[in-house]
């Protein structure tokens, strides 16, 4: 949600000025006002809102006269509060600058702290706290914070002469260092700052100050904050607010520290204060990870009166949110202040369970629980994970591009994972970056690793198309492709070592560890917390399964109906694409009709199984959809083949003339772009006597359940339908076959015949088709194609990562439903569609049925259901009660 | 127009009922009944409406029993007011029944004379008229007529027996025919009718009303009538009327006698009485073409009085009707009777010449004239012809299925079609049937005949497609093909033989004919009459054109701009192919950019060109469109050649490494379906030098001639666009790169930027595409592509004949505009880019832009202008006339 910018408007608002509203304050800067208005301690400070950072990119990244005037006076009043001042060395005033959006983003400026301090005021600090080493660690500090994150030099510059400095003291960690050590490295970090930087590090404090508003403003637009909102859908608009407040120190003594807190364990969700803390330290010490903190629980025994001020402010703070809390905090001298609370991020399984538990402890109600779930988070649920019991290291950490786990033995090579793919070994592809050359190697490949590229990029958007695990950008690996060697952060590897790498964390660990499969069942909390959707839901929720395996897993995992079985697939199995191949290649109807006569016993097998495993259900079966020529061998191996043959055997040997024959008949079916040639209904009427050997098989199976008392249901689809008469035409034929298997096998069942709507055509005259059609079910991958006029093969593997990269496109459209163009078609589709037949049942059966943003859509425009591939079934079923709810836009 | 049928409405009007509506008594009742209230001499008679027809149908080919009463009554008037009777040997009425709808169609059944006769009427009709001779005769031609037409058995049948009579009697003319032979004839037709029907041939006259009736009524849906209306766009749903006529003779003597005239000359227009008439004949002897008959001037010496009688009565009729006349008549015993009146059917020539006669004369007005000229069929007037002079014996006739004429040596197979050709040879291609394995025959051959198949026939779709000359389903060719020898209705030709076919006209003569190519120029009248059509419409012509001389066509035929100007075919020509593919190899942006650099001077060339052709008006410049692996070597090519080289040469070989390499990057650029794949602007972003080196030599080129003084007018059009940021990017990249130029060579200059709308989303998005693009031209080309989910290369080749056929499609939607699908969404487009952009200028460059029906939406929607091949933009002036003034729907 965007905020409209008035130039002159009120950009700050100090905590205690009763304004909490987070779309102006940012989560950090709104929970700061919420928690000073519940009278708990907080430091004094103020909120820049993000308002301002918007004047700032509308007036070109310039802070404006207006704003700095706003900021003076905010500084004068936060002076006069504290008693302190900025440059005054008898009370100077430190600050802290912290960054805070609507929702918070890794690849923002996060923090500096101690801003106030110069040449002078360390030396009255250094009087004030009577303690020359805490000043100067301080300000050395500030140094260091300050030109990495507002100038944006290296970190290293810095720990460098800090680690040369503690060598030389023969000491290990910094509260060993004394005060002229810190005071030395002062002098050094200047040097640094103004020998790599134009300016150097500013003395004066109020430049400090709006220097680093400004670095905040700018994190903003940072590639990775970018990336980031991207990936989560985050509008770019929204800004950044930033947070001054006064600085107090965890690093004054044993009396002090600094932590972080969770009201619930975010990883499993369990009732219990989980955080950690860090005496005499920092709070950037605990995210540093230079020293180990204790449990949280230490203080009880250390500070007793400290931890139950805490564990009360806790317990408010989560039963104010109605969520669980993520806490910062600081003790300063044995007094506590509340630095920032904010509903905590949590993983899926968490997220389950404190929903189900924030429902028994009466603090929410079922319909709160359900839109407290990330509907998408859920796929992790249903990818195989490493094994929570395993101990290991993390070797680093990339971007978690494409969810689940994968363990395989490292190849650096496309062309090898094919090779050592086809030798029965399993294989993850480590790669630089990937490109259109190495997809072959990423089909052969249990997973993707790369080290660079980031969420958009080649590797991450062809994995998720494929559903593969990916960690993608992992900056720490380096590749030494020519000696098929490989380092990740210190840990090296070569080519056919085990590494394991999960692509829902990001998390990559040298080694083959163990992985848990995806549940078979829902376990039972999420069964619950579904039951709960379930009440809140419109939509229904079916399943794409071609087999009865897949058809009885949807059914577990709660589906409503089969919305598309694929009965290409079953022409694909070995022992029937012989008969399939006669069947294309004949040369009479007759022939052709010997063929699918031998077919008919294994189609109506199928659908036995899947009309069986869905009794009492719908099942939607689609007729024939794709080119024929998919069946047969591929073109370029004949011709590779033949070409061997008439130069080896010569062209009178039957070897060749027999693949020759093959390769004539291949060439003849050949198309310049089979997705928009010779497939569908197409298919359908110019060679009739295939949909009608599918239709025979589908009743036949039909009444033989019927006839054991098994509720069959079936539905026939006719594909790719562009025309009226397409569509007259194959329902006719449907209908007429369908009655005649009744009649002769004597026996009474409710069907429809309905078609999938998947071509622009098809949504204009959606009006008349519905007057043939009894349901519309919408198949969005071709739609999208043929709306945007994209391949998927190709455009995925191709440009559609350089768009995204550009930011041509905001999402892939094939993960993405594409509202404003696919889905104004749909929209119209349905419209249409019901003004011919009211009561015209409408579904989508492409693979954004099972992707949350997309199924909102549906329920946008008054679907009847989504179906989707099994696993993405709970993600449908809780996206469609959170969409219904309208958490879920 | 389609009329609703009532059941029990009035069904049947005397010609003297002052009823003369063509819809629903027909073209020929509406004549005759129109040129009886003018007091002309027509026999009586009365009209079957067309409605009747519609109700026989609907009442699943049975006529109602409130018809047959109104027939039964009508008949009894009749009978009343001749005073003869069906059945009555004393005074028996004999009648004609005649077909007639809206517009006269061949393939319907034409008219049965001498019904009323029987085994007791001829009798009295010998006794009545005093000649046995006369009345066995007519009983025998309708015995043959009615078996025929009615039951649809074989002329020959009737011809043979006649044949052997005369040989037996050793005559030469039926005239010769004595009573006594007719009389045994009659008994021999009526045995052979009994023979070869169920009923044999019904003696109660009014069962052979009623069965004539029928079979009228039948013919409407008989194969040929429907396939003539799908060509000719006519629909199905008008039904034809039928005519009662009491029976002339022209064959009781020399003082009798039967014509055809039309009041103007309708080959060439010339203002003369123009026919034919055939001393004691009937009017079926004349079309059979038994005896030679004489011009209608001839008259003038026998009957001087009947001559001037007729003169007169053409002249009426044709200032009646205001239109050139096609008259019937009958002379019986020296008094006249006129049969039929009905506007003629013309050549192109003929027509155009009538229609500026007509204003001269002040019959009609000139925008009257504009819409008296059929658009479609000037296509005529530039194509190959046979020259007039040539006198040549057709040898047969077929389906004229594509126009234009062509001579060539005959081939039999689609192989020797590309073996002749490359030795340099003109071929027509001669086939029973053509089938996708046959297209690169008729790629190769400069025309197509065929055997079988009508206008939806996979030749006449194809050729139509290529804009090559067919005829088609020439049902007198039989071929031999093992022999390669075939027969035209007798005369024999080989492999090798000339023959030359008029796709116009349908007809096919053995030998080579001399052509006469195409006018370069406007003919002189031509020229007048589209200067009229300018002067009514609103929509603009401009023309397509990628060469300067196809410009200057263009602007000779009118063209007011070019509406697309294809970049790709000048990176096609022969010396800059191999620099397209350095580019296309290079691997580095810079290698591109030099490669480009190498192309700039030539693309600049040809704009130069194309400018100065064009100057002072808009030449719209696409950039690069089809995806690049269309410049480089056919992957098949190369894996055939990779495979010989690696056996013969071995995989060490220079030769092998250089090919696979070639290979390999063309492996890389392989596209599942190019049609969807990296082409259009994806192009243009992804490379972005490519269009940046475009746009250049585009302004490069203006700047020089504005220079010149010449007002160069560059657009530039980016193709492809289906979202908004490929158009702001692309658009902005071009702007940018145009100001660059002007700057650089001190040039001003005014140009635009639009783009093309060719795919669905960009309709659905039109709105903020005109935001950015200055002008939209539809490519209605590739969104039929797309809305359809056709690939045109591959539809046109397989299933659209087939749904032709079948009528799954009622056009090829790439020949004639889709309005309900395509045509909505380009409306959709239209709306919504005003929206946004009121000046916003939009046209067609699709084919569609010069096809009559498609140019009459384009002017319905609103567009600004067609564009089109240049010699279509005469048929595109003319058709946007008859559209602006509502005569072209």
């Amino acid at each position: 949600m965007s905020v409209r910018v008035h130039p002159a408007a009120k950009r700050i608002y100090f905590f205690d000025e009763g304004n909490t509203s987070r779309d102006l304050l940012g989560g950090k800067g709104a929970g700061l006002a919420e928690m000073t208005a519940a009278g708990l301690p907080v430091p004094m400070g103020f909120t820049i809102t993000t308002q301002a950072c918007l004047q700032y990119y509308e007036d070109g990244k310039r802070l404006s006269e207006s704003f700095q005037e706003q900021l003076r006076e905010a500084i004068a009043e936060l002076e006069r509060r504290t008693g302190k001042r900025f440059n005054d060395p008898e009370a100077p005033l430190l600050v802290s600058v912290r960054s805070g959006a609507r929702v918070s983003m890794p690849g923002m400026m996060d923090t500096i702290l101690n801003i106030g301090l110069n040449d002078e005021t360390v030396e009255g600090i250094a009087r004030l706290t009577n303690n020359e080493r805490f000043a100067w660690d301080a300000y050395r500090r500030l140094i260091a914070m300050f030109s990495t994150t507002v100038y944006g030099l290296d970190k290293d510059l810095f720990e460098e002469p800090l680690e040369r400095r503690k060598d030389e003291l023969g000491v290990k960690n910094d509260p060993e260092v004394d005060a002229d050590s810190w005071r030395a490295l002062v002098e050094e970090y200047k040097r640094i700052a103004a020998q790599h930087t134009a300016d150097g590090f500013p003395q004066d404090v109020n430049e400090q100050v709006t220097r680093a508003i400004e670095a905040v403003f700018n994190s903003w637009h940072s590639k990775r904050a970018i990336d980031y909102r991207r990936y989560n859908r985050i509008p770019d608009d929204l800004g950044t607010a930033v947070n001054i407040v006064q600085m107090v120190f965890g690093n004054m003594g044993d009396d002090s520290g600094t932590g972080v807190a969770f009201t619930r364990d975010p990883n499993t969700g369990e009732r219990v204060l989980f955080g950690e803390y860090l005496y005499n330290a920092q709070g950037e010490d605990v995210v540093a990870g230079i020293r180990t903190p204790v449990r949280i629980s230490d203080l009880e025994r250390t500070q007793p009166h400290i931890y139950r001020q805490f564990v009360e402010i806790a317990q408010r703070l989560e039963k104010h949110y109605r969520d669980v809390q993520d806490l910062e905090f600081t003790v300063e001298r044995g007094k506590l202040y509340m630095l920032q609370t904010r509903n905590a991020k949590r993983s899926a399984e968490a997220a389950v369970r404190i929903a189900l538990d924030l429902v028994n402890e009466g603090i929410i109600d079922r319909a709160t629980a359900v839109g407290r779930v990330d509907a998408r988070a859920l796929d992790q649920l249903f990818h195989a994970r490493i094994d929570p019991n395993e101990r290991f290291a993390v070797a680093a950490k990339g971007l978690n591009a494409s969810p689940g786990a994968a363990a395989g033995r490292v190849v650096f090579d496309a062309d090898e994972a094919v090779a050592w793919a086809e030798r029965g070994e399993e294989v993850v592809l480590v790669r630089v970056e990937t490109t259109p050359d190495d997809v072959h190697g990423m089909i052969a490949a249990r997973g993707v690793l790369t080290a660079k590229g980031g969420a958009t990029s080649h590797a991450a958007v062809v994995a998720r198309g494929m559903g593969k695990p990916c960690v993608a950008g992992c900056e720490a690996l380096q590749i030494d492709r020519r000696n098929k060697r490989a380092s990740l952060a210190g840990a090296e590897f070569g080519e056919g070592d085990w590494i394991t790498i999960d692509g829902t964390t990001g998390n990559v660990a040298v080694g083959k560890l163990r992985l848990i499969p995806p549940p078979a069942k829902l376990p039972e909390r999420l069964a619950t917390l579904l039951e709960w959707a379930d009440a809140q839901r419109r939509l229904e929720v079916w399943a794409n399964a071609d087999t009865p395996e897949d058809a009885r897993k949807a059914r577990d995992l709660g589906a409503q109906g089969i919305g598309l079985c694929r009965t290409e697939h079953m022409f694909m199995q070995r022992d029937r694409l012989p008969v399939v191949q006669e069947m294309i290649l004949a040369n009479t109807p007759e022939a052709r009709a010997t063929a699918l006569t031998r077919l008919l016993p294994f189609q109506r097998e199928d659908f036995v199984g899947i009309l069986e495993a869905m009794a009492g259900l719908p099942v939607t079966i689609r007729l024939l959809d794709p080119p024929l020529h998919e069946f047969l061998p591929s073109l370029e191996t004949l011709l590779v083949e033949t070409t061997e043959l008439r130069l080896t055997k010569g062209i009178d040997s039957p070897d060749y003339q027999l693949r020759e024959a093959v390769l004539k008949r291949v060439q003849q079916m050949h198309e310049q772009n089979p997705m928009l040639g010779l497939r569908v209904c197409r298919l359908g009427i110019l060679y009739p006597e295939i949909y009608e050997t599918q239709v025979r098989a589908i009743f036949e199976a039909a009444c033989d359940l019927v006839q054991r008392g098994i509720d069959a249901r079936p539905e026939v689809m006719i594909p790719g339908v562009g025309s009226i008469r397409e569509m007259q035409v194959t329902a006719a034929n449907a209908r007429r076959v369908a009655e005649e298997v009744l009649r002769e096998r004597n026996c009474r069942l409710s069907y429809h015949v309905g078609t999938m709507i998947e071509l622009p055509r098809a949504c204009v005259i959606a009006d008349e088709l519905a007057g043939e059609a009894e349901f519309f079910s919408f198949g969005t991958n071709d739609l999208t194609q043929t709306t945007y006029g994209y391949s998927r093969d190709d455009a995925e593997n191709s440009f559609i990562p350089r768009y995204l990269e550009q930011r041509i496109l905001p999402d892939d459209p094939f993960q993405i439903l594409d509202r404003k163009g696919v889905g104004a078609l749909m929209q119209l589709a349905v419209e249409k569609g019901r003004s011919s037949r009211d009561d015209l049942k409408i579904g989508i059966c492409g693979e954004h049925g099972g992707e949350p943003s997309s199924v909102a859509f549906c329920e946008h425009i008054g679907l009847n259901y989504v179906s989707c591939s099994p696993y993405r079934v709970p993600i449908a079923r809780l996206a469609a009660a959170q969409a219904a709810l309208g958490v879920l836009e």
